[in-house]
């Protein structure tokens, strides 16, 4: 699995203060312990910041940069502030989260992806607004697939999120994206899935259990990738478990070395 | 999900002594937590009393229904068996516990089945042995599917168990059970699943993590039965977890039900 750590985030009210505080350290533990922690990518989010969310976004770039080589992902929806953060960026193929069909956003998002050659999470939505169905975020997701390798993407740099919706406002949510997954992963192959997990569980008590049973699920399904925390142990304990059942993990190498590192103790 | 509960076994050190000592109250203990804990069959089995099996096992179909009012599942691979078990029993339809597309073992049991009117638990294997793949295991369950409806079974009283191998001695065995039940449901959706769990996990350190993540992964594909230990609480959370999750537990008023109380608590 490839993981994308998201703790690096304005949103989190753990978080925010240090940003705030440009607090350097604060966020350079953070990207230590999710890279010791497995992160392939580190997630930095600075969108709370809508004043000066550009120089936000460098700064993380920057900080986080002079702690780990593990290369980022920049969250934006601003064309500007991500720009300002890929300048600043120096290492391996960066990652942009996120794209969508929006006709304005993609517009605006399409030309950074092209010129730094970047990995970009394509969101399953466009300006009708959040799909309901699987058909409908499929369609989308096949659309993204489509404009992104017209333009000169190729297929591996392109990582679609399902969007996933919280289950306690839709009972159709959750299923809708475990098969918008299997689809993209039957038609598109080398295509790859980046999926937010934590929405699912929103408003819902115990939010771990159902983020647990929805990571595996997706999984099952053909999730090879997600953007989660990847500091909470029990989470990775079940990457590395489904990772074995389905034979990804070949004779569950993986899976015991972790074992014997203690890393599932208590579990 | 369907729930049938696996405790009263005589393979299992724990209880063996038990059926050994003819200790009713122990067996009605573990009928009465079981049927408590949601189970909606039980299973008996007395297979390791190889000399007075029939005797066996109708002391446990007498202990139990003499303490619950839930069905039994009758658990052999022996005619004799199951038949004295099945003549002492006198609860809702009767499940037994299995038939395979064995020759001799499909002509021993189907007249019982057919006598009895019972539910049928369909094993994947033949005469040729332990299926390796999905493609394998398919074939049999829909070879077994068919002689089970023309014999004049109702579908609906069919459950397959795709033969769960651990992963630990193949690579490809979690993914070929997943892959089986997802194909029996989407061909034959009117046939359920009943599915033994913990075989995956044999010979793995924290067996309950790879157990929990193959019944997501299994539910996730259409699995609606299971054969598992509902005093497992953590197990049983994640069922709840992933009806929510599937919708099949619409808006969550299940999972809610059991937070509320207590089910999830430490969790």
């Amino acid at each position: 699995m490839f993981i994308i750590g998201e703790k690096i985030n304005s949103t989190l009210k753990a978080v925010r203060p240090a940003i705030e505080a440009y607090d350097a350290g604060a966020i350079q533990d953070l990207a230590k312990g999710q890279a010791e922690a497995g992160a392939d990518y580190l997630d930095v989010n600075a969108g709370m910041f809508h004043n000066d969310e550009p120089q936000r976004l460098t700064w993380l770039v920057n900080t986080v940069q002079a702690a780990v080589k593990t290369p980022l992902c920049l969250d934006s929806p601003n064309a500007a502030a991500l720009e300002a953060g890929l300048q600043a960026y120096g290492g391996d193929t960066p990652m942009i989260n996120s794209i969508t069909c929006e006709k304005d956003r993609f517009e605006a998002i399409l030309p950074l992806v092209l010129r730094y050659k970047a990995k970009i999470i394509a969101l399953c939505m466009d300006d009708s607004g959040m799909p309901e169905t699987a058909d409908e975020r499929y369609v989308i997701a096949k659309r993204l697939i489509g404009k992104l390798t017209d333009a000169g993407v190729k297929p591996g740099n392109i990582y679609i999120d399902p969007l996933v919706r919280p289950v306690s406002t839709g009972p159709n949510y959750g299923a809708a994206a475990i098969e918008t997954i299997r689809r993209v992963k039957d038609e598109h192959p080398e295509v790859h899935i980046a999926c937010g997990l934590s929405n699912v569980s929103f408003g819902l008590p115990h939010r771990k259990l159902i983020n647990q049973a929805f990571l595996v699920s997706a999984m099952a399904a053909g999730m090879d990738g997600a953007i989660l925390d990847p500091l909470d142990n029990k989470l990775m304990a079940f990457v590395a478990a489904e990772e074995a059942v389905l034979g990804i993990d070949e004779f569950c190498i993986e899976y015991l070395g972790k074992h014997r590192k203690g890393l599932f103790d208590g579990m």
